[in-house]
């Protein structure tokens, strides 16, 4: 017997600062959406649970739809995370620890299925629906923004590893004697390439009294105006998105030689901003990477952008544990 | 219909010194086995070639065989290799460039098929036949020998990549600063952690006039001698050692934080040698591995040994494009 035929599906993608919520159909097509910021649910998980429901079930309104005509939900949520119990362990960001996120979202729903998965793997799951590696076997994706981490999907399937815990490429030590980065360890490439990372070289670098014109700007700077300044041409901003960018690209030439992946797509914040962190990430790369493998990879910046996880998520609701399609979308 | 039952293979370790010849039974019993140097057919394709298959023949009459009651011949063999092609595309320590090897040792065997593939991947192979991790699905075999380079088990299968070309771990970037590579880049793992490196590193030290037991050894210095001089407690030898071993560690926790490998085998000629090296190398990955995945990841010397790549060679002529076995031998 054959799987029923998805109809449509709940999708969430709960980031550091925002969770987005959608309704997609079997396609991927968004039929409708919206979005609350988290800040105002921080260690407050009930809350946030009510305020997703909420909005879900408005949203299927609009759509024409009650709840139980939703195949499931999928959600992308920072991890780490028990994926098959549906509980996010610890969540620094959202000051969560140990909830099960599955169990009561569901019974908040009517008993509506859910599925859980970290927003990485939500995020390369989206793109390799519907993005540029779509049906490709062999590929990595790349998120950078506050934090740094990679979903690789093997043979069509995303690759979670013997204990769930796949793709950490944020805590390849670079640099031994490098930064001290959040996980304990130091020279972390998350502590040398990722948005926090830009934000704290460019403000300690204006401490020590480095001449830059982001002295005007109000602190704490925000990588996205290192981005900025950079691409007015601002000599300090440009120098510390090299650097970021060259480790960037130091670690994905690991990656290719260990795993010889065909493909690097680069979202997130950071990894799609472009300008000198990416033509410095595909030059380490390129140098770096063996020769046979450096002349085929292809490192591209994310197509789907910030939806790339709210359709994973949908992805995820609407086939929960099937590969990845092997053709491109029509 | 399922496949014909195996009988029994012909295999092959072709090594940078020596070819290692066997014929097994389907349950990798090595029923009779033989060996040449392969020093005297360097740059002479032809003559190893004969001199395998003359090897072959006798093996076969000796267990009562006629190569025609054979499936198969694997050949395990260090590459760059087009295994569907069956061709060796370069072999720097053989002295081979676009040889032909399968339709070559075919013709000269009355048309017995022939597989062929990366030697790090037969020994993978053999490993997750019949050694240690034999049944589970996620580890990686490390080999270190005169070079370093990995077999990935994913999802109980050999992980080849896009283009055959996964599992290059002696080219993982470590000191971009360090040694120079023989694949021309700086600082590689084989450059900083192989038998190779670790020869050159104490030839240096000697010649820099290191104090040392080891200056009463005739040049050159080999990495076996490094080893036992480290094991009779001579200082030099123990810190070169565990200089190689820390940075090998090093790799494997980012192998590890990339893969969430439950295991790790180490084989070859230095990685199954233990001692100061071993020592060093698990210190460093559970130091630098996440620690979720540090207090999970099993690091195991190879208990096959030489016998691994052997029998991976068995394993593809026997069984070929399966996967692994889910279960342990019994």
């Amino acid at each position: 017997m054959s799987a029923p035929r998805p109809r449509s599906a709940g999708c969430a993608d709960v980031g550091g600062t925002s969770a987005r919520v959608a309704i997609a159909d079997p396609s991927g097509r968004l039929l409708v959406r919206g979005e609350f910021p988290v800040s105002e649910h921080a260690g407050d998980p009930g809350g946030l649970i009510d305020r997703l429901a909420a909005l879900l079930g408005h949203l299927a309104e609009q759509a024409g739809l009650s709840i139980t005509a939703l195949d499931a939900l999928g959600v992308g949520i920072p991890g780490p995370l028990e994926r098959a119990a549906g509980v996010v362990t610890l969540s620094p960001n959202l000051g969560w620890h140990d909830v099960p996120l599955r169990s009561l979202l569901s019974a908040r729903l009517g008993g509506l299925a859910v599925h859980i998965d970290d927003d990485a793997n939500t995020a390369a799951i989206g793109e390799g629906w519907l993005g540029a590696p779509a049906g490709e076997p062999n590929w990595a994706y790349v998120i950078v923004g506050t934090g740094l981490g990679a979903g690789l999907v093997i043979d069509h399937r995303l690759y979670r590893g013997a204990h769930d815990g796949a793709g950490e490429l944020g805590h390849t030590t670079l640099v031994p004697d490098g930064p001290r980065c959040n996980c304990g360890n130091f020279g972390c490439l998350e502590a040398l390439a990722s948005g926090t990372a830009i934000a704290a070289r460019a403000t300690a670098a204006l401490e020590r009294g480095a001449e830059s014109s982001l002295h005007a700007l109000a602190p704490p700077i925000t990588a996205a105006q290192v981005f900025a300044a950079a691409a007015g041409g601002e000599a300090l901003s440009a120098s510390i998105l090299s650097s970021a960018g060259r480790h960037l690209g130091w670690a994905l030439a690991n990656l290719v030689n260990l795993l010889d992946a065909a493909r690097v797509v680069l979202g997130g914040s950071v990894g799609s901003a472009g300008g000198a962190y990416l033509e410095a990430a595909e030059a380490a790369l390129r140098r770096a990477a063996l020769p046979s493998l450096a002349a085929r990879v292809t490192l591209t910046p994310s197509r789907l952008g910030d939806d790339a996880g709210l359709l994973g998520a949908a992805y995820i609701a609407l086939y929960p544990d099937q590969p990845l399609p092997r053709t491109r979308p029509r």
